[in-house]
C-alpha cells in the first residue's frame, strides 16, 4: 500500500505521538506545507515532524477536530488487509489467554491500535462498529481480514453510532453476512443471556462490567437487590444466579425488561427476579415512598456527561441518583455505583459517593474500585481509552 | 468516659470534618481559645466548630502535623471500651461477609473509623499495631474489647512502626496474650503461607494483595515467572501453585527467602520455585546480561515515596525499574507493576509504564488495574486511605 499524500506537524507537536498517542488534532498541523482540505476523509497519509523526517502512517479526517489517527508507526506500512490480519491476531491473541469462552470484545479501539473500530464477538456471530471515515475507508479489507482470523457465521455493522454522525458517515445496521435466524446466546460469569444484536443498546450486551459483576456476585446470596438501569439484566439476572433472594431490575424501556425476563426465564430464575418500567429517578421516590429497603444497589446509569461541557450538569445528576438510591439501602448495604463517562475521573466519582454518604449521615467504606475488563484494554498513553468506573461501597450506620 | 477538654477550631476549618474527613492539622486550631500544648498526647478533647458548635470527639497528639483524630461525631461518646467491641463487630461483620478463611486485615485504621490501628488477623494469631498515641492510650481497653469481639489465642503487638517514632511513642514487639509456639500458617487464594509475624515485614504478610494476585494467577499457567521485591514469595509461590512452568524469586533478604523456599515446599512446589538473592536493579542487569527470558514480570516494591518530597525522585525510581524490567519480557510478555505509595497517583503508575513501554520500543495495553483488597477499606473523604495500585499491562512487539 502506497501512501501518496503527507500531513506536516507543526513544530514540537509530534511530542504526544513520540511519547505513544494516536492522535493528532487540526490546530496540529502545518496547513502551510500540507493544507488537509485537500485531503479526502479516509485517506492514509504519511505523518511528517516539522523537521520532515516521517512518523508514520495515519488515516485522515479534514472535517473531525481529531483529523488523523496513527495506524501505523512505520512509513510504509498502511492500514491493510496484511496489517488488519496481523493486529486481529494479536486482539485474539489476548482475548484466547483471557477467557475460555468465546464472549468478549475481541477489538477496543486505540486499545487494540486499531483507532475507531469496535469489534465485539458472540461466539460465531460477531458484531462491529467502524466509527471513523479511516476505518469505512476499508471495510472490504477489514471483513476479509475477519474472515481469515475467525471465520464468523455471522458479521454484523451495527454502524449507527453517534461518533459516526460525528465523521460524517451514514447511520446503518446490517447483516452482511450470513443470517440472524436465532437470538444469539452467550454467557458471562457462568450465566447465559440472550443478547440483541440488531435492536439493543450499542452492540447488543456490555462485555466491559465482567469483572465488576463478578466481584458483586460473590456478596449477594440471600440479598434484596435493586439493578437500576438494568438493560437487558446483566447485573440483576446474575445477581439473582449467585443466590439473592430477591432482585427488583428497573428500566425506562419495556423492550429491555422483556429480555430481562427471558434472560431470567433462560436460566430458571423467573421466580426471583422482577422487573418495573420507569424514570429511574421517579421509581427511586416511589420505592422510597412505600418504604422499600433493599441490601444491594447497583446504579449502572448511562453515560450523564458526554462531553467536557456536561461534566457540572453530569456530575449533579451522578450526585443526586446516588443519593437518592442511598435511602433505599437497609442498616448495612451495599451501594455498586458505575459510570461510564470518560469525563468523570475516578475520584469525582469517590467524591459523588463520600457526598451521598455524608447527606445520609451514614458511613461508607469503598471496598472496591472496578474498571473496564481486560478485553477493553487502555492505551496507556492515551486515558480517553479508560473510560469506567464501579465503585463499591459499604453504607452502614455507625 | 467524659471529657474535660475541647479543642476550638478556627473559621471555616470545621469544612474537612463536615465532608467526612477524620483528620484536624495543627494550624486549623484556634490557640487562644484552647492552646493546644495543654493536652496530653493521646489525651481525648470534644471538637468544637468556631461558634461553639461541638462535633465530636477526637484524640489528640499537640506534637504531630495531624493534630487530632475524630474518633466520634457524638460529643458524648469518646474511644471508650464499648465504641471499640462495637466498631471491631462492624469491622468482622464486613469481613465475614467477604472470606470464608479467617486470614485477613480486620481493622484497617481510618477506613474503620478507628484512627491509627491497624489488626491483621491469622486465625486464633492477632498483630496489632498502635501508630498513634490517641490508639495508644486506650490500649487496654482495646485488648479488652478485642477479648470480647473475638477472643484470639495470641496478640502480638508489633508496635515497631515508624509511625510511632513520629508520635513519639516507644518501639517495641511483644506477645501480649498467649504464646507464638509454632509458626503461623494462613492461606490466601486456595495457597499456604507460613507468616513471620514477629520478624517479618509490617505484621508478617501483606493481605493487601490478595485480590491482585487472585488476578494473576488466572493467567500464569505454563508460564516462565520472575517475581522481583519477593518477599517471603507471595506472588510467586501462588504462580507457581497455579501452574507456572518456572519462577524466579529475588529478595535482598536471605531471611526472607529461607521462607520463600519454606512457602513453596508447603505447598510442594519447591522444584518450581527457585531464589535468587541481591539488589533488585542488580538482578536485573546481571538476568539481562544471561539473556535470561521471562513471560511474566512482577514488580511490587517497598514504597519508593515515603514523603511529598520524595515525588520527583520515587518517580525516577519507579520509571527506572520498569523500564529495566521490561526489558527481561518476552514477545508477548506479561507486567505487573505495583506501587504501594500512596503520594504515587494512579495515573502517575500508569505514565511509569507508558515511558517504560515506549522506552523499549514496544507496545503496551494496560488490562488491569488493581487496588488494595476489600480488608483494607478506603474512607471516601479521606484520599490518603487508598495508596495501593496494581497494573496488569501485556506489553509486545508490533
Amino acid at each position: 500500500m502506497t501512501m501518496t499524500r503527507s500531513l506536516r506537524l507543526k513544530k514540537n507537536a509530534d511530542r504526544r505521538l513520540k511519547a505513544g498517542h494516536l492522535w493528532l488534532y487540526s490546530n496540529e498541523i502545518d496547513m502551510a506545507v500540507t493544507p488537509i482540505k485537500d485531503i479526502e476523509a479516509g485517506e492514509q497519509v504519511v505523518v511528517e515532524a516539522a523537521n520532515g523526517k516521517a512518523m508514520g502512517v495515519a488515516y485522515v479526517n479534514p472535517h473531525s477536530l481529531i483529523c488523523a489517527r496513527l495506524v501505523s508507526r512505520d512509513p510504509k506500512q498502511g492500514l491493510d488487509r496484511s496489517l488488519l490480519v496481523h493486529r486481529l491476531n494479536q486482539a485474539l491473541a489476548l482475548r484466547q489467554r483471557l477467557f475460555d469462552k468465546p464472549f468478549y470484545r475481541l477489538v477496543h479501539g486505540e486499545g487494540d491500535l486499531l483507532p475507531g473500530l469496535i469489534v465485539d464477538r458472540y461466539g460465531d456471530v460477531v458484531v462491529l462498529q467502524l466509527n471513523t471515515a479511516g476505518m469505512q475507508a476499508v471495510v472490504d479489507e477489514l471483513l476479509d481480514a475477519l474472515d481469515k482470523v475467525l471465520s464468523p457465521r455471522v458479521v454484523v455493522l451495527r454502524n449507527d453510532t453517534s461518533g459516526r454522525r460525528l465523521e460524517g458517515l451514514e447511520s446503518t445496521i446490517e447483516v452482511v453476512k450470513g443470517e440472524l435466524a436465532e437470538p444469539v446466546l452467550m454467557e458471562e460469569n457462568g450465566v447465559r443471556f440472550s443478547a440483541p444484536v440488531l435492536d439493543g443498546q450499542k452492540t447488543g450486551w456490555f462485555f466491559d462490567h465482567r469483572a465488576n459483576r463478578a466481584w458483586l456476585n460473590g456478596l449477594v446470596a440471600g440479598k434484596r437487590v435493586l439493578d437500576l438501569f438494568s438493560y437487558v439484566g446483566g447485573w440483576g439476572v446474575q445477581a439473582a444466579a449467585n443466590g439473592a433472594s430477591e432482585v427488583l431490575c428497573v428500566d425506562s424501556s419495556s423492550a429491555a425488561l422483556e429480555r430481562v425476563a427471558e434472560n431470567a426465564a433462560l436460566n430458571g430464575l423467573q421466580e426471583r427476579v422482577a422487573v418495573g418500567e420507569g424514570d429511574a429517578f421517579e421509581v427511586l421516590a416511589a420505592l422510597k415512598a412505600e418504604d422499600e429497603v433493599f441490601d444491594v444497589v447497583i446504579l449502572d446509569p448511562p453515560a450523564f456527561i458526554r462531553k467536557r461541557k456536561d461534566i457540572p450538569g453530569g456530575e449533579r445528576a451522578y450526585s443526586k441518583l446516588n443519593r437518592e438510591a442511598m435511602r433505599l439501602l437497609g442498616r448495612d448495604g451495599l451501594l455498586l455505583s458505575a459510570s461510564c463517562s470518560m469525563h468523570l475521573a475516578p475520584e469525582r466519582l469517590i467524591d459523588v459517593v463520600r457526598g451521598a454518604v455524608r447527606h445520609q449521615d451514614r458511613q461508607g467504606q469503598l471496598i472496591f474500585q472496578g474498571h473496564q475488563g481486560p478485553d477493553h484494554p487502555v492505551h496507556p498513553a492515551i486515558p480517553e481509552t479508560a473510560y469506567l468506573k464501579a465503585l463499591g461501597v459499604r453504607v452502614f450506620r455507625d
